[in-house]
């Protein structure tokens, strides 16, 4: 199966489950991949930022993709394969996709500056792992520190027809979903798939501005789906009532560098995954950073009863 | 005055106002002043980064500076005076504190890097404007780039006896919070005030990690002066329950590059300054970003009649 | 008079000369302007990077100005006016002309990374200062971070009719030089001036390229002088020669931060400045690297009398 | 053999030969690493930032170790190990010291900011490779943005006992070695090796400074060779002489991004290499700049005959 322009819903970004040992966690994974296809997510995201991919061995990047296309039968899995050099990209882009997987994802390296070469880049990118593999150009300045205009979106588009999805987390960004969706309308680009990141933070306006969903990583993915389904259904006020029910909680998890030991922490609590250990180097919560989650749980629980635990 | 170290509570950032032609408006800044002083503002800060000072005339800036120390008498006003020479920032450091400030706020350039180059520079400036102005540390690593551990802002409120307070906006900021109190405590560090900003985004529990109060702009300045004072008094649920009903506008204002049009927008509509116009160069916002601030407003007037427009 | 797009030759980047207290050392600027006016310079350019010019006094700057002006009588003076807004960089240029300047250089703030961004800047900055001062575009990636590509400089110089020259210091930077004479060949571009930089480290190959000539602050302007006239005259062996010569030394001047501090030193000992001294901050040359300085001297003079001290 | 801190000499930094169609050229590697040995070089580094490394698949990389072991008998080979995870750092680390390797060298990720970042970086990684393998620091702010002082050097050494040498490439970069050779006269810092890079634009007063030697890809390794033994042995005019008859070439060679171009150039043109290929993405010459290189060595060549072609 692979990924088309069509895509939409929730994609789950999975963190990679480790033991307190730093050992991989397979029967976390296996739980947490059973756990979205269940909660009906629309497919997952793996190897990401957030997944702590470049702590891997190869034939362990290659086991979570595995245990992703296992854990969601008949659901795509989007691979992350950024890397700092062609080779290493081809080589786990042809291994996912050979294992199942439907996309792989690319992020610009934070080298680039001008327009042509970012352009250039996934050009070369594209050439590297092969046309035939549809592909996801994640767009996320803040960490990579690339700015790419709607412009040059426009051109990776139609200049590699095997780009099927853009994951949106420019920020600000409403405006550059607005302007896409322009382009489209007006004929110079053609229709792709278009999902948010920035841990679903603007995930309410995002959806008004045209996102056709979100891939994110925020421990409750069931508001994430449930959102994009109200949105879908035209329940603009529902939609953000549970949205704003979860923005406290949600904004203390989309903090650089804290996010990942806030989600992973919070998804211990609900028993998805049995340690919130990252691999070094990772950092975990203080106690008292714990207790504030604790506390935004509870407090999210008097709303939304999944909360509580 | 002079600003001491136990300065506290909430000095809102003012954005500085113009007319739709680009001129000056002080009407507009003279009831923004009288506003914030009814509200029970403890002090103000002016030509920061939200001030558009770099498209000031030199002239201008010395008014603004003389328009909040008439606005709000015997409160302190404190004037950023980041320059990328020392020459215009003792100057304005010099002209301003004749014209009645009560202290000075400095960031530093983002050509820095290491720890010694940090310090270094701040030693520099206190020389070049003089030990006898009290000044703020600006530490707002995610738009200046430079980041300053705990040890080097205790390097220079050590160093520096005119260091009075610590602006802080570091993101993510919760621990460096904890980690200056814990300077504090052992006895390394003298007490400073802390003010934070980011907009406010974390401003509920930054209070519980030991900061002293807000600095930022947010267009309810009343909500940051009501939740410092809920936390000082020990109502924590309330002070969570205040600072969440506005968090879904807060957090939509704090988005870097677009966050001031909104705070003008927001200002304009509750009818402080008579126009959202920045001088140029700066982008206004679109019809439909209007219409979702318009949203949020209506959204939050339900639970903080204050909001209700 | 006003700076046109057929200026070529040698514009020596004026440092700015202090006493060793600190203060304007006027004479020696009068010494300087008058010796690169005997040398046969064409031209000159002050308040730029190597000019120290965020730690002048506004009077200071136009002072400086009006001593270029006055000592190099017939022969156009380039104002660097490079500011944070546009309110200082309007002022710095619409004053530095009044005194007879012939144009202003303009360098892009090293935020701007998109193409758009900078073609943008670049058409506020021309609103800003009025579309009737001549002005340089400064292209210095190594200091200023900002790439721009010949296709960016191509847009700028199109856009903004006052735009006469284009002060080179990309790095490596050859195949610009022939890009943009290409884009000239081709007729996408009109013709302006491209003076070089960086130290002069690639002058020989430069007017090869195409350049008309130098605009940079090795401290004998004499041989930039001479290896732009040898280059002009076809007498290519004789021109790499004479710049062979120079490169020991030139290649040490050649060196970010210190390379001022080198500048000044030479000139110092050369009896054009009476001292070497630099405004705060500013460091200046240790024992050990002023005898290496004085054994390239030594050296060179071997080769070029005039470096006989 | 493991590298110790009296290391000293010259280390070419090895290219990686590539045939025309992108396929390693294992006839030219190994006639690179005998061409190195022949002519007296101490040593050599591979899979360095100049050696593609990060486009060779994990057996290409481990094979150029062992031809590099294999073709300079008894000599150290110091092997790049760079990667954005510890995991694939480790795993080359452990195999290379495996094939024979004698050390391997670590470069700073380019996010690295505050000096604690940095030694906590080398702390985390030499934990992950093991104790027990000789290291290099490279010190390469120019490239990598990240900036260490002397402190921060001395930091990382005096806590790794494993640490045996700095790959000095500062720029600029002598007050550097002077400060550690100052730190180690004061007991502060026990010795360590120190070779220079910067494609040896430096070598002359470096050598003087106190550094061991050279690590750099200069494609006539024969004067670095020379220009060191001529320092060591005090004919300080001889070793500027030959350094002085290299240096237009040596600068040319010395440009980011297209200095590996011209170095493989040089290399083919002088028969060591069977084409001057680079894997993709990478750019070659442009006629104007090999006809620019054809002409620096017949200059040269006049002076030295080995550059005769």
């Amino acid at each position: 199966m692979h990924l088309t322009p069509t895509a939409a819903g929730v994609f789950p970004i999975a963190p990679t489950p480790f033991a307190a040992d730093g050992s991989l966690d397979w029967a976390s994974a296996e739980r947490l991949f059973a756990w979205y296809d269940g909660l009906g997510a629309d497919g997952t995201t793996v190897l990401g930022i957030m997944g702590e991919a470049p702590k891997l061995e190869p034939e362990e990047s290659l086991g979570i993709v595995k245990a992703a296309v296992a854990g969601m039968p008949g659901k795509p899995v989007i691979v992350g394969v950024s890397a700092p050099g062609f080779a290493a990209m081809r080589r786990l882009a042809r291994d996912a996709m050979e294992a199942g997987a439907a996309a792989v994802m690319i992020a610009p390296p934070p080298s680039l500056r001008t327009d042509d070469q970012i352009t250039g880049y996934y050009a070369q990118a594209i050439e590297a792992i092969g046309a035939d593999i549809p592909f996801v150009i994640q767009d996320f300045p803040l960490t990579l520190s690339v700015i790419m205009t709607p412009a040059v979106i426009r051109r990776i588009v139609m200049d590699n027809p095997s780009c099927v999805m853009l994951k949106h987390e420019d920020w600000p960004g409403l405006e550059k979903i607005s302007a896409l969706r322009r382009f489209e309308a007006d004929g110079s680009l053609r229709h792709i798939s278009i999902l948010t990141g920035n841990g679903g933070l603007f995930l309410d306006f995002e959806m008004e501005r045209g996102a056709d969903g979100a891939m994110t990583g925020y421990a409750f993915p069931e508001m994430l789906i449930d959102t994009v389904a109200l949105q879908k259904a035209g329940r603009r006020d529902d939609a953000h009532d549970l949205f704003d029910a979860h923005l406290p909680l949600l904004r203390y998890e989309q903090q650089p560098g804290a996010g990942l030991a806030v989600r992973k922490y919070t998804l211990m609590r609900r028993g998805i995954l049995a340690s919130d250990a990252q691999r070094k180097p990772g950092a975990g919560l203080t106690p008292a950073a714990k207790a504030e989650v604790d506390y935004l749980l509870a407090r999210l629980a008097r709303k939304d009863a999944r909360a509580a635990l």
